[in-house]
């Protein structure tokens, strides 16, 4: 199988060498499961995404679909795609035997996703949402909600959607005005109109269950007064089969920068007598349950990000390869053979700081799911808790580390490609384009900030923070006996000295009541603070590798070598920013906060 | 004029006060022009950028030049636009009064022209080429082709092109196939394929002319054998009228991501009898003549790319001031109204980091069109090669820093958007797509790289080096004496030091032979050296506005300190990172370099 998704060796080397995937096989959940379990959904899920998802990425973004009488038209290979997907049965990948699922740990579930992003991130969208919105049914819904409409979604025969936008409230849900009033008969009737629905509204599946956000009558303002909803785009009857069409109207289409295959939708609720609805889970509690699954939505969110940049990366070394231009600098003959681009020194560094920035962020995710099943299941509730709040504190960094640093990988694969790679005639650009979404949707890189530094580095009292910096310092000391890592232990260690510094400076900020000053640059301590911890994954990386080295095949000789430099490249192209970044942040700087409005 | 081009405030900030552009008025090539007379010409500019370019630049996006039946089709308000530019009379801007030109200071042409960059620069596209095309031939050219050509294409009657890339040679020009055969009536017959020849065919224009570069017959292989030729598309008679088709084919149209008003060729040079082509200057001295342009070509590449940067900031300013979203950190009451986007620090953040990217981005290729002057028209020959070498070594920073840090600026514009900026509904992605370009063309970021490090740095024994550091430790003693700005000069100082340290060491290894190693990481020295150098520009900028400041006028104020606060935005958080990146740079670092093929 031909396929530029995944380097396979090293998709093998992460889960099974770096985070031990198979230690979580002992959980109660997994036992029926092994290596050769986990590795065939992994098989299964890249033969699809090369077989069925890759061929059409570029055509959906080039024929984007339309709104034409009241219907959306798109190409059919996303049907076809979709349709094939559902006979594998991986859109239930994680879900319990019982609903029909695969019971698959996170780490494999994830990635079996991640592989369709990083073939056709347009055709993925429609599954992941119908994945997402039924999990949020499974966790709050009640049963017969989970057997009406979750399990016919992760079946495929109906999709799904989140809908918590709204046109006067992007970021700031507190303000969301959809209401929904209580019917004599338990259901609810709503108002309201949403924007960015992905997903909203096409013709891919029998019916769409939109989870929408709106208020009750009695609701309180701000996000203590938002409940959840589920509302069918058709209603469906107690025996599983369509009736009325429900007043959910597709108002337009979004046109985007890319992500063009994922139809971006504006719908309008109860635009006649109110659309109906069906509470779930409890009144006001709504955006607590769409934040249950926040962190493994955003877990998916930066493995999608990183799935863009791993595919960008495996086109650019392909094609620097293959493609011959230039000489050496040393060679005046100028009628000496062009060499392959791979022998120009630039382009070697622009593939290596593609490997470091794709294979660190998928070492990150996965990291981020491991966490999530050691969340649910570690023997103690000790660890569970530990699990769990570290889970919390990597959330922002995992949704926002890899969208700008696989972004800026994709934006290598193009200048690697150099005028080709601006141009539609091959893939590149398109994944640059795709990949700009994710440092917007699921939370800016500003509301991860704020997360990150507002919340989560002080939550429980620092615990978790302090936890984490314990296991970057173990990993360093462990580095530090091998003569090939000890450098590299020494620049993670200066760099998480720096960023412990700045952190103690904020939060005496922070504590003073100065909160707007102390979080003025939290942006930027989210990045510098993610540095750190990929630099972590990294040293962990080069652990592994290591050990590795020295194996009789010369494959996974090379294989080790290029950890290992990749490794190396970040502890000296990336960390060394991590320092004056945290004298920065430990300045607790003002410039642009106190600045007058009229002098922008 | 209701425009979010530039801010005309900081433009005449920026021409009279920080480059005090007068000065060039004293040589006699300028002897009849006044402030007055440079304002109206840059007037004019903007009028037709702001009426005629801006409002159709999203349109020949979306609706991108079509090739149908032997033709290019695209939309209508294109020629408009270029009929009412060449109205003006503004395409020979620069061109001396005798060939109908204004004779207006680079500086001001230059921003002519970046004025309609920032407006369209798709549409702009064709008439940039054009006025590059004729400056070459009126740079290298017999008096006849000046007459016979020249002329027509600053009347805007004829278009122009440049024909270097082929398809197998991307930045290699030493290794381009065209063939040029001698006829026995002086002329040849050209035989070739190019690619990426931007505005190669079109029906704006009675003709078209193409500079291409190709080899004689008896030429020596790689650069040192290439010859520039003209080549129209329709032969022009000796009184100027058309005669027959030449045999030079439109192959295909390229889709690129971005700037794609501007059509993106391949062209067949000679399929039948051969085109037929004339010598302009001196055989195998063509790529002399090209590069003789390069300069001011390449300032315009550098000024195109901030100006798009700047109008992503205007736009990303209007609308963080009107979008109300959220509210203060300190505030609980979720009744309260929603304050602008631009009261939140982190958009405040990235406005400001804007400001500092595109307005430091203007006063470099400002200072580079300066120098263009000083170097032709400089009273002394002393003056003119020291205006000629810092020209010289400051070109590639003139060309590439632009090309990243107002890209960044565009994505950031995007990102104060939301998720409204990832949308074709508002123009800020466009922007980002079309910036994309800037870093590839022209020269590469690579390219540029060794240009820099490899050669410029270097050239008369680090004579222009020396001196640009000295202007810059004198900008440093200076700003020293103000409280505003001491802090300020400080980090520019210690940026420049490490610099200089970096430079010495790899310098070094130069001088040892093993120059691919001391060139490895030429594209970051590139980077730090061009952040050095915008980081002086600000500190100049800064001395200007503590002057300023004071003043009775209150807008006046906001603006010089609007000034300072960019200044010492740049100072806190851009230089810093010089400092480290010079501390890898010092190392000469292999990482890549050395790395196995394999191991990628």
């Amino acid at each position: 199988m031909q396929q530029k998704i995944i380097n396979t060796r090293d998709l093998a080397f992460q889960l099974y060498e770096l985070h031990d995937v198979e230690q979580v096989l002992r959980f109660e959940r997994y036992s029926e499961h092994n290596r050769e379990t986990l590795q065939a959904a992994l098989d299964l899920a890249l033969k699809v995404a090369a077989e069925e998802f890759a061929p059409h990425a570029r055509l959906v973004d080039e024929e984007e679909p339309t709104f034409e009488n009241g219907r959306v038209e798109m190409r059919p290979e996303v049907r076809k795609a979709l349709d094939v997907l559902k006979g594998t049965g991986l859109m239930a990948a994680s879900q319990n035997y019982k609903r029909g699922g695969m019971q698959l740990p996170a780490a494999v579930a994830q990635m079996c996703v991640g592989l369709l992003k990083g073939a056709n991130v347009g055709t993925q969208g429609y599954a992941g949402l119908t994945i997402a919105a039924a999990n949020l049914i499974l966790a709050h819904g009640s049963e017969e909600q989970k057997t009406r409409y979750a399990d016919h979604m992760l079946a495929g025969r109906f999709f799904g959607t989140m809908c918590l936008t709204e046109p006067h409230a992007g970021s700031s849900l507190g303000d969301l005005r959809t209401r929904a009033e209580p019917q004599p008969d338990g259901s609810y009737r709503l108002f309201g109109n949403k924007i960015y629905i992905s997903g909203g509204d096409h013709e891919l599946s029998e019916n769409i269950i939109h989870m929408v956000l709106a208020r009750l009558p009695d609701a309180p303002p701000g996000v203590k007064g938002i409940s959840l909803f589920l509302v069918p785009k058709i209603l469906v009857n107690e025996d599983g089969s369509l009736g009325e069409r429900n007043d959910v109207a597709l108002a337009g289409l979004i046109h985007k920068m890319g992500y063009r295959g994922t139809t971006s939708t504006m719908l309008n609720f109860g635009e006649q007598q109110g659309a109906v609805g069906y509470l779930v889970g409890k009144p006001h509690q709504g955006l607590a349950a769409m934040f249950h699954m926040m962190n493994e939505a955003r877990i998916g969110v930066g493995l999608g990000s990183v799935m863009l940049g791993y595919t960008g990366y495996l086109h650019a070394l392909e094609y620097a390869r293959e493609r011959r231009q230039g000489r050496p600098i040393g060679e005046k003959d100028p009628s000496s053979p062009q060499v392959p681009l791979i022998r120009h020194a630039d382009i070697r560094r622009m593939l290596l700081a593609q490997k470091a920035y794709v294979e660190g962020g998928l070492a990150l995710c996965l990291q981020g799911a491991m966490l999530v099943d050691e969340k649910k299941f570690a023997e103690t509730g000790e660890k569970r808790e530990l699990a769990a709040g570290l889970l919390d504190l990597l959330t922002p960094v995992i949704k926002s580390w890899p969208s700008r640093y696989c972004l800026e990988a994709n934006s290598l694969a193009i200048q690697v490609h150099g005028g080709y790679g601006y141009t539609r005639e091959y893939p590149v650009e398109q994944f640059y384009r795709d990949n700009r979404l994710n440092p917007i949707h699921e939370g800016t890189h500003g509301i991860q900030g704020l997360d990150l530094l507002g919340r989560k580095v002080s939550m429980a009292d620092g615990r978790f923070y302090r936890e984490l910096m314990h296991r970057i310092e173990a990993t360093i000391g462990e580095a530090r006996a091998h003569s090939r890592l000890a450098a590299s232990a020494e620049r993670l260690e200066q760099a998480a000295r720096a960023m412990a510094g700045a952190t103690e400076a904020i939060n005496a900020v922070k504590a003073s009541g100065d909160k707007e000053k102390a979080l003025a640059n939290a942006t930027l301590y989210l990045d510098a603070f993610g540095q750190v911890v990929v630099g972590w994954l990294w040293l962990r990386q080069g652990l592994k590798a290591v050990a590795g080295l020295g194996s009789s095949d010369s494959q996974d000789n090379a294989f080790y070598e290029g950890k290992l430099r990749a490794c190396e490249y970040f502890a000296r192209y990336e960390l060394p920013g991590v320092v004056s970044a945290a004298e920065l942040l430990n300045a607790v700087d003002e410039t642009a906060l106190s600045m007058a409005d009229e002098a922008f």
